[in-house]
Protein backbone atom coordinates (compact mmCIF):
# COMPACT_ATOMS: atom_id res chain seq x y z
CA UNK A 1 0.00 0.00 0.00
CA UNK A 2 1.59 3.09 -1.38
CA UNK A 3 -0.27 5.67 0.42
CA UNK A 4 -3.80 6.94 1.85
CA UNK A 5 -5.69 7.63 -1.50
CA UNK A 6 -8.77 8.70 0.52
CA UNK A 7 -11.11 8.29 3.00
CA UNK A 8 -15.00 7.78 2.12
CA UNK A 9 -17.67 9.35 4.33
CA UNK A 10 -21.01 8.08 4.03
CA UNK A 11 -23.41 11.97 3.95
CA UNK A 12 -27.24 12.49 3.68
CA UNK A 13 -26.72 15.76 1.75
CA UNK A 14 -23.92 16.30 -0.14
CA UNK A 15 -24.38 20.05 -0.86
CA UNK A 16 -24.59 20.75 3.00
CA UNK A 17 -21.86 18.12 3.56
CA UNK A 18 -19.61 20.47 0.94
CA UNK A 19 -19.98 23.43 2.92
CA UNK A 20 -19.44 21.54 5.79
CA UNK A 21 -15.97 20.20 4.74
CA UNK A 22 -15.36 23.34 3.28
CA UNK A 23 -15.67 24.78 6.37
CA UNK A 24 -13.28 22.25 8.35
CA UNK A 25 -10.51 22.22 5.39
CA UNK A 26 -10.53 25.19 4.42
CA UNK A 27 -10.69 24.55 0.68
CA UNK A 28 -13.64 23.74 -1.74
CA UNK A 29 -14.22 20.42 -3.53
CA UNK A 30 -12.48 20.27 -6.85
CA UNK A 31 -15.08 17.52 -8.51
CA UNK A 32 -18.25 15.99 -8.11
CA UNK A 33 -18.61 12.86 -9.99
CA UNK A 34 -22.36 10.40 -9.84
CA UNK A 35 -21.06 6.48 -9.81
CA UNK A 36 -24.79 5.23 -11.40
CA UNK A 37 -23.21 1.67 -10.54
CA UNK A 38 -22.62 2.14 -7.04
CA UNK A 39 -25.25 4.41 -6.31
CA UNK A 40 -23.48 7.05 -5.18
CA UNK A 41 -23.01 10.92 -5.56
CA UNK A 42 -19.15 12.06 -4.58
CA UNK A 43 -17.55 15.34 -4.12
CA UNK A 44 -13.51 15.44 -3.72
CA UNK A 45 -11.17 17.42 -1.54
CA UNK A 46 -7.28 17.52 -1.44
CA UNK A 47 -5.37 17.16 1.75
CA UNK A 48 -1.77 16.65 1.41
CA UNK A 49 -1.42 13.53 -1.01
CA UNK A 50 -4.47 11.87 0.25
CA UNK A 51 -8.21 13.09 -0.80
CA UNK A 52 -11.78 13.39 1.36
CA UNK A 53 -14.70 11.50 -0.76
CA UNK A 54 -18.45 12.21 0.07
CA UNK A 55 -20.76 9.75 -0.97
CA UNK A 56 -24.11 10.54 -0.69
CA UNK A 57 -26.77 8.01 -1.85
CA UNK A 58 -28.50 8.63 -5.43
CA UNK A 59 -31.02 6.20 -4.53
CA UNK A 60 -32.63 4.00 -1.16
CA UNK A 61 -30.75 0.82 -2.45
CA UNK A 62 -27.80 2.26 -2.76
CA UNK A 63 -25.17 0.83 -0.36
CA UNK A 64 -24.64 4.29 0.86
CA UNK A 65 -27.95 4.98 2.06
CA UNK A 66 -28.38 1.00 4.17
CA UNK A 67 -24.81 1.67 5.67
CA UNK A 68 -26.11 5.21 6.87
CA UNK A 69 -30.23 3.35 7.65
CA UNK A 70 -27.86 0.97 9.95
CA UNK A 71 -25.17 3.43 11.77
CA UNK A 72 -25.66 6.85 10.85
CA UNK A 73 -23.51 9.14 8.87
CA UNK A 74 -19.69 8.53 8.85
CA UNK A 75 -16.66 7.25 7.71
CA UNK A 76 -17.92 4.49 5.33
CA UNK A 77 -14.23 3.38 4.25
CA UNK A 78 -10.64 3.63 3.80
CA UNK A 79 -8.89 3.28 0.64
CA UNK A 80 -4.96 2.71 -0.17
CA UNK A 81 -3.57 3.47 -3.32
CA UNK A 82 -1.54 0.41 -5.11
CA UNK A 83 0.67 0.37 -8.35
CA UNK A 84 -1.20 -3.03 -9.30
CA UNK A 85 -4.30 -3.99 -8.12
CA UNK A 86 -4.29 -7.48 -9.44
CA UNK A 87 -0.86 -8.87 -7.62
CA UNK A 88 -2.12 -6.93 -4.64
CA UNK A 89 -5.65 -8.91 -4.31
CA UNK A 90 -3.48 -12.04 -4.98
CA UNK A 91 -0.94 -11.18 -2.48
CA UNK A 92 -3.97 -10.52 -0.06
CA UNK A 93 -6.20 -13.78 -0.97
CA UNK A 94 -2.46 -15.78 -0.39
CA UNK A 95 -3.02 -13.80 3.39
CA UNK A 96 -6.33 -15.45 4.25
CA UNK A 97 -8.05 -12.22 2.95
CA UNK A 98 -11.54 -12.50 1.74
CA UNK A 99 -12.20 -9.88 -1.10
CA UNK A 100 -15.68 -8.71 -2.22
CA UNK A 101 -14.13 -8.27 -5.78
CA UNK A 102 -12.00 -10.88 -7.15
CA UNK A 103 -11.62 -8.54 -10.16
CA UNK A 104 -11.49 -4.26 -10.03
CA UNK A 105 -13.97 -3.06 -11.29
CA UNK A 106 -14.51 0.70 -12.27
CA UNK A 107 -14.62 3.68 -9.28
CA UNK A 108 -14.87 7.05 -9.28
CA UNK A 109 -12.12 9.74 -9.90
CA UNK A 110 -11.35 7.45 -12.97
CA UNK A 111 -9.95 4.40 -10.54
CA UNK A 112 -10.59 0.29 -10.75
CA UNK A 113 -11.31 -0.88 -7.21
CA UNK A 114 -11.37 -3.64 -5.29
CA UNK A 115 -12.66 -4.12 -1.71
CA UNK A 116 -11.79 -6.15 1.03
CA UNK A 117 -14.05 -8.03 3.40
CA UNK A 118 -14.49 -5.46 6.62
CA UNK A 119 -15.08 -8.74 8.82
CA UNK A 120 -11.14 -9.76 8.04
CA UNK A 121 -9.71 -6.17 9.00
CA UNK A 122 -11.44 -5.43 12.19
CA UNK A 123 -14.17 -3.47 10.96
CA UNK A 124 -12.58 -1.21 8.53
CA UNK A 125 -14.32 -1.59 4.70
CA UNK A 126 -10.93 -1.62 3.20
CA UNK A 127 -10.49 -0.34 -0.49
CA UNK A 128 -7.85 -1.15 -3.11
CA UNK A 129 -7.13 1.43 -5.67
CA UNK A 130 -5.28 1.39 -9.03
CA UNK A 131 -5.18 4.46 -11.98
CA UNK A 132 -7.13 3.15 -14.74
CA UNK B 1 -5.64 21.26 7.03
CA UNK B 2 -1.84 20.00 5.63
CA UNK B 3 -2.63 16.05 5.17
CA UNK B 4 -4.19 13.42 6.91
CA UNK B 5 -2.14 12.68 9.74
CA UNK B 6 -3.38 9.64 10.88
CA UNK B 7 -6.56 6.86 10.96
CA UNK B 8 -7.40 5.65 14.64
CA UNK B 9 -9.10 2.60 14.43
CA UNK B 10 -10.73 0.69 17.10
CA UNK B 11 -9.55 -2.37 17.53
CA UNK B 12 -10.72 -5.52 20.63
CA UNK B 13 -6.81 -7.18 20.50
CA UNK B 14 -3.84 -5.19 19.72
CA UNK B 15 -1.67 -7.91 19.04
CA UNK B 16 -4.08 -9.65 17.06
CA UNK B 17 -4.61 -6.58 14.94
CA UNK B 18 -1.18 -5.71 14.71
CA UNK B 19 -0.76 -9.34 12.87
CA UNK B 20 -3.62 -8.41 10.87
CA UNK B 21 -2.88 -4.53 9.85
CA UNK B 22 1.10 -5.91 9.07
CA UNK B 23 -0.64 -8.12 6.54
CA UNK B 24 -2.85 -5.72 4.88
CA UNK B 25 -0.37 -2.97 4.44
CA UNK B 26 2.69 -5.47 4.41
CA UNK B 27 4.83 -3.68 6.66
CA UNK B 28 5.14 -4.10 10.56
CA UNK B 29 4.01 -1.38 13.00
CA UNK B 30 6.99 1.03 13.95
CA UNK B 31 6.27 1.69 17.13
CA UNK B 32 3.98 1.15 20.30
CA UNK B 33 2.85 3.69 23.22
CA UNK B 34 0.09 3.58 25.83
CA UNK B 35 -1.65 6.68 26.85
CA UNK B 36 -3.03 5.82 30.13
CA UNK B 37 -5.18 9.39 30.41
CA UNK B 38 -6.86 8.12 27.39
CA UNK B 39 -7.12 4.95 28.43
CA UNK B 40 -5.85 3.44 25.32
CA UNK B 41 -3.11 1.40 24.19
CA UNK B 42 -1.76 2.24 20.17
CA UNK B 43 0.38 0.97 17.56
CA UNK B 44 1.20 2.64 14.50
CA UNK B 45 2.31 1.51 10.97
CA UNK B 46 3.41 4.25 8.30
CA UNK B 47 1.65 4.62 5.10
CA UNK B 48 3.01 7.52 2.83
CA UNK B 49 2.65 10.36 4.39
CA UNK B 50 0.07 9.51 6.73
CA UNK B 51 -0.45 6.57 9.35
CA UNK B 52 -2.77 4.06 10.89
CA UNK B 53 -3.04 3.85 14.22
CA UNK B 54 -4.49 1.02 15.76
CA UNK B 55 -6.29 1.75 19.42
CA UNK B 56 -7.12 -0.69 22.25
CA UNK B 57 -8.39 0.03 25.23
CA UNK B 58 -6.51 -0.11 28.53
CA UNK B 59 -9.40 -0.42 30.95
CA UNK B 60 -13.69 -0.91 30.56
CA UNK B 61 -14.15 3.21 31.01
CA UNK B 62 -12.14 4.03 27.95
CA UNK B 63 -13.78 5.64 25.35
CA UNK B 64 -12.54 3.05 22.56
CA UNK B 65 -13.77 0.28 24.94
CA UNK B 66 -17.05 2.26 24.74
CA UNK B 67 -16.92 3.18 21.04
CA UNK B 68 -16.63 -0.80 20.62
CA UNK B 69 -19.48 -2.02 23.18
CA UNK B 70 -21.69 0.86 20.89
CA UNK B 71 -20.47 0.08 17.25
CA UNK B 72 -18.24 -2.91 17.23
CA UNK B 73 -14.22 -2.34 15.85
CA UNK B 74 -13.89 0.03 13.25
CA UNK B 75 -12.56 3.45 12.17
CA UNK B 76 -12.81 5.94 15.75
CA UNK B 77 -11.16 9.03 14.27
CA UNK B 78 -9.69 10.38 11.33
CA UNK B 79 -6.65 13.23 12.47
CA UNK B 80 -4.94 16.27 9.94
CA UNK B 81 -2.01 17.75 10.79
CA UNK B 82 -1.71 21.37 11.51
CA UNK B 83 1.06 23.99 11.80
CA UNK B 84 -0.71 25.82 15.03
CA UNK B 85 -2.66 24.20 16.25
CA UNK B 86 -4.14 26.49 18.74
CA UNK B 87 -5.14 28.91 15.60
CA UNK B 88 -6.98 26.15 14.04
CA UNK B 89 -8.84 25.93 17.10
CA UNK B 90 -10.12 29.31 17.00
CA UNK B 91 -10.39 29.40 13.32
CA UNK B 92 -13.00 26.36 13.31
CA UNK B 93 -14.61 27.95 16.04
CA UNK B 94 -15.48 30.94 14.05
CA UNK B 95 -17.01 29.19 11.48
CA UNK B 96 -19.33 27.68 13.85
CA UNK B 97 -17.71 24.25 15.04
CA UNK B 98 -18.28 22.77 18.79
CA UNK B 99 -14.19 21.46 19.87
CA UNK B 100 -14.46 19.09 22.63
CA UNK B 101 -11.05 20.65 23.48
CA UNK B 102 -10.83 24.57 23.85
CA UNK B 103 -7.15 24.01 24.67
CA UNK B 104 -4.82 21.18 23.20
CA UNK B 105 -4.25 18.26 25.31
CA UNK B 106 -1.24 15.98 24.77
CA UNK B 107 -2.03 12.72 22.79
CA UNK B 108 0.12 10.15 21.54
CA UNK B 109 3.25 10.10 19.18
CA UNK B 110 4.99 13.28 20.57
CA UNK B 111 1.45 15.68 19.61
CA UNK B 112 -1.21 17.83 21.00
CA UNK B 113 -4.37 17.39 19.75
CA UNK B 114 -8.26 18.70 20.00
CA UNK B 115 -11.42 17.02 18.73
CA UNK B 116 -13.99 18.34 17.11
CA UNK B 117 -17.58 17.72 18.08
CA UNK B 118 -18.51 14.62 15.41
CA UNK B 119 -22.22 15.78 15.10
CA UNK B 120 -20.40 18.96 13.31
CA UNK B 121 -18.62 16.77 10.78
CA UNK B 122 -21.63 14.15 9.53
CA UNK B 123 -20.40 11.93 12.54
CA UNK B 124 -16.93 12.14 11.73
CA UNK B 125 -14.44 11.99 14.97
CA UNK B 126 -12.17 14.66 13.27
CA UNK B 127 -8.76 15.51 15.62
CA UNK B 128 -6.67 17.86 15.20
CA UNK B 129 -2.57 17.39 15.93
CA UNK B 130 0.68 19.43 16.09
CA UNK B 131 4.05 18.22 17.10
CA UNK B 132 4.75 18.99 20.25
Amino acid sequence: MKRIEHIGIAVKDLEAANKTYKAVLGAEHYKTETVESEGVATSFFKVGESKIELLAATSPESPVAKFIEKRGEGIHHMAFYVDDIQSEIERLKGEGFRLLNDQPKTGADNKIVAFMHPKDANGVLVELCQEK
